[in-house]
């Protein structure tokens, strides 16, 4: 059987039937090569949108079964589409829903995890020839329910795809050109990866840099799917490829630095330093959805015997944090809830740091020769986060990607929405 | 277990969110009926002419298999918020579509017909007090292929369903309050029939009244399902019911009167007089899937040993038909091939005209009355069609409406889009 590439291509890339036809030519492209090709889409540009603003219309509180079943619809259309595109230039193409394939997720609505994916209509049609185009972001469960992946979904349904059909490899086009060192728009030398590994490529998924979902990318590094981002519009440009091992910039301690400027930080001042505190508050935020990611506990001051407890959570789930918090202050007996939203977690990343020390010490003498106070501090194995005031990013991602050489001398283009600093 | 009413909404019903939710009033109503309650729903008002629009930009035949993928998405949407409208009443509501519910077909795109309809998931839904919304105009294949079901397939979806659910009733909704003796914009003193035959409906149907698509009350009548045709706007009232035997107007030989504008005469001139000549031009008329009316073959002329065979199409398969005819010229040897748009096809129905002589008579002297010409003549066992032109249709109405007492002394009130005379 010949090589099997699953592309995925997102919203913006459909968003329209002139762009639909470029898509199209990309995929058929891949099929000239010799290969097999399953192509994954999201919906159509602001189709999303437009369904949740008329569910937004009919109730305020839409189910989630019902919005899966309407916002599922939108992959229907550009399946579909996509698969005339196809057709038109003379090759043959089917499409299916993630029912039709057997896409088969967890019982959860809105945001379910893949369990399996059958794989036998695909390879019988794979072997007659035909391109195959497949719904991402959905799922159905066991019960013939219609089920939606949540955040990172097309791209998790197409390396969940590239798993299962043993593919070659998954190239996710988008509208960015590949994975930098740093945000190009922040500092125009910041250079494109050729390869990065998976750890890699998560820490910087995790640390603000939104090319892939990190979910996606945990997907491909647990299955060995060889995964490759690369641009819609410039096709001949292979993009970043991020494989098992980074074969490339050994011989860098650092691979990129991000900064994520979506978090707040939450300081609960005053906790009695009594055991199973920090448990209750951190227990009770996971029961009401809110993900925390830095945490920090001070040392108990000896005169109250208390400590404050800080940690960072989304800005967007502020209001939920304030409210939870503010019910349980009888019962953890604490003092003032302070939130700030004005910061930035601005990380560095790279497989190379592992066996080489110092690389924390630089990362932090170069924030202090410019004057910028660390506000927290966590590591892993492969990546330190500071968290600064969201003024300082800038200057802090820049003063970085100069320190650990990842400039390029070439003026990196982007196209896209980057978030701005 | 309760009653089962199935009820049905057209896409102008479900045209809106404002419009969903009146819809939703209307089967909440039912529900508190003490019935459970099916709902069918098409797309959303222009849903479909803008994804065949998106369809003809990408590829000017796009294969049936991928429109059905594509239309099917237009259900998809109405059902999802249909059913969140009626959540949001306070009231369990679930939608399928038709791969869900297993509304199975045979394996013919664009206009399958449906074969089996399963039972069980209603059944079980019903009886934990939801109510079901189920996406019309589509079905699925054994090998789980979506398909769509043609002209009138909502309607008939909704039939089906009341069919297989053994359901008291199948209400459909639709923009006018019923059926009438004839067009009331026509005759304003047309009266609504409080109950109709399947047969008499049938044949009104076919004779262009369009209030209902023929093959949906084929369905009723088949199956015994009873079937009221009520409005979407004053929903106290309670329409036209349709139903095995017509009690009522049996004292009235004629029922209704129709017009239908929509028709074509094409005249094969000197077809020379051999055996299966007929037989030839219909086959292959079939075989483009053009569907033939009304047929009048000539005898056969003393001198030529030719005749001329008339048959009447639908308008828009004029181009199709001079196409296909114009090709088989050589063939068969004939003439001319004249075909005029410009002519009606009147007709009067009614089950009272089986033991009443007499009838066509009268309806031929009416017309010769007002001096209109007739064309061709068909009838059947409860009808009588005669061809005149397309400016004498409407006086033929208003005379035939006059001469076999079918008026009421109010005017009737009409909304929608009946067909212009």
């Amino acid at each position: 059987m010949r090589r099997i590439i699953v592309q995925k291509f997102g919203g913006t890339s459909v968003a329209d039937t002139e762009k639909i036809k470029n898509v199209a030519k990309t995929v058929i492209k891949e099929k000239n090569n010799g290969n097999n090709v399953v192509v994954v889409v999201s919906a159509m540009g602001h189709t999303t949108d437009y369904l949740v603003k008329m569910a937004k219309d009919l109730s305020a509180t839409p189910s989630t079964r019902e919005m899966d079943m309407l916002l599922s619809t939108g992959e229907g259309v550009s399946i579909a589409l996509l698969a005339m595109a196809i057709q038109a230039q003379g090759y043959e193409a089917v499409s299916f829903n993630a029912m039709q394939v057997g896409i088969f997720t967890e019982n959860v609505h809105s945001k379910a995890r893949i369990i399996k994916i059958q794989t036998e209509k695909l390879k019988q049609n794979l072997n007659e020839g035909k391109i195959i185009v497949v719904a991402g972001f959905q799922g159905v469960t066991e019960d013939g329910e219609i089920t939606t992946l949540g955040r990172g979904g097309s791209d998790t349904s197409a390396v969940a795809l590239a798993a299962a059909l043993n593919a070659e490899r998954c190239d996710i086009y988008t509208d960015v050109e590949g994975v930098y060192t740093t945000d190009p728009r922040i500092v125009p030398k910041a250079t494109k990866l050729k390869e990065i590994s998976y750890e890699e490529m998560l820490e910087l998924a995790h640390a603000g840099a939104n090319v892939l979902h990190p979910r996606s990318v945990e997907t491909a590094k647990l299955n060995n799917v060889p995964l490759r981002v690369r641009s819609s519009f410039k096709t001949d440009d292979m993009g970043t490829l991020i494989l098992g091992v980074n074969k490339m910039e050994i011989d860098k301690p650092v691979t990129g630095v991000a900064a994520d400027l979506s978090q707040a930080r939450v300081v609960v001042c005053d906790v009695p330093d009594v055991p199973g505190q920090a448990a209750k508050i951190f227990s009770k935020l996971a029961q009401e959805g809110i993900s925390v990611d830095m945490i920090i506990q001070s040392y108990a001051r000896k005169i109250s015997n208390t400590n404050d407890i800080a940690f960072t959570i989304d800005s967007t789930d502020i209001e939920k944090a304030k409210e939870t918090l503010d019910k349980m202050k009888e019962q953890i007996h604490c003092g003032e809830i302070q939130i700030n939203s004005e910061i930035a977690k601005v990380s560095i990343v790279g497989a190379g740091m592992i066996d080489r020390p110092g690389i924390a010490s630089t990362m932090f003498e170069t924030l202090a020769n410019l004057d910028i106070n660390i506000k927290m501090i966590s590591t892993s194995e492969i990546k330190i986060s500071c968290l600064v005031d969201k003024a300082d990013a800038k200057k802090a991602v820049q003063a970085l990607h100069d320190e650990f050489n990842l400039s390029s001398d070439t003026i990196a283009e982007v196209k896209g929405d980057l978030p701005n600093i």
